[in-house]
């Protein structure tokens, strides 16, 4: 019998969404099926979609906040759009289908309180507990590091945009 | 014309074999051919080894240190799979073949002083500019990280192990 882990990849430094991701086709490898809830618009772009279309009928994407970046001026909407991601994050966690969860940039929903914490930390610890949830994201709040497992946080030690190099394809996207 | 990057993901944390990873497969996901030296054995075992076969043709792996985790009492031995496995790395780094190459576990390499430093950073910091090389494993030395365009030190927050779980299926392998 396995334990799932509650599995943090936070920091501001890169390889939050690349470990999550890694982590998905490892799974995915084993032969296990996978869910990725993707919170930020286009944190995943195509070279991750084309990766992942090779695990068909292993790894399900869903991407919430099409349009949509969290930095809204129009703050119902953004609780909605919240509550509507939580919803299918929620149903994903409470499925007997998954042996793993990506909640991808989740933890912005938290620190920007589009989300009560409490209620969301009660699914997150009382999930199946074989099953494995990873969230990634900065500015994971106290209390999800505390019901986490495993707790990495990326930091930045040399950041190419710091020297004005542009973001590029296979490598930020 | 992109500017090729030469990537470290260091630290303790978990996560960096795994960024590792995901990159490789990202990159191969937009049709890149990608090689993967691993010079720890074992650290990619069954899940990566799977997942890496969904992206034959585009993702070439090579395993040494095979049978040999560089705690041999052999030192000579070890020296020689070490610069064997350099040699591996500065072909593929050579060829014209590859969009990334990763270099997993390598820091050891260079932190155990199986390998000089200054010939390898000089191979590394000469390549094709357009070439990506991804380094990952702990103790990244100083000149490393000094060349490097992006570094990520993944620092452990909270490790399961310290609870007493064991590594298990799709997570730690």
């Amino acid at each position: 019998m396995t334990k799932g882990l509650l599995i943090v990849f936070t920091g501001k430094g890169k390889g939050k969404t690349t470990a999550a991701l890694g982590m998905a086709m490892r799974a995915a490898g084993h032969g296990l099926k996978v869910c990725v809830i993707q919170f930020i618009k286009g944190s995943w772009q195509y070279g991750e979609l084309a990766a992942i279309k090779r695990f068909e009928g292993l790894i399900d994407l869903h991407v919430m906040g099409q349009g949509f970046t969290w930095k809204s001026d129009n703050l119902e909407e953004d609780a909605r759009l919240a509550r509507e991601g939580w919803e299918l994050a929620r149903s994903a966690i409470a499925s007997e289908r998954y042996h793993t969860v990506v909640l991808d940039e989740f933890t912005y929903l938290l620190h920007y309180r589009m989300l009560e914490i409490e209620p969301c930390l009660e699914v997150l610890t009382n999930r199946n507990p074989a099953q494995h949830v990873v969230i990634t994201g900065r500015y994971a709040p106290e209390q999800l590091i505390a019901a986490a497992d495993l707790v990495t946080e990326m930091q930045v030690i040399k950041h190419p945009l710091q020297d004005g190099i542009k973001a590029q394809k296979g490598i930020e996207f």
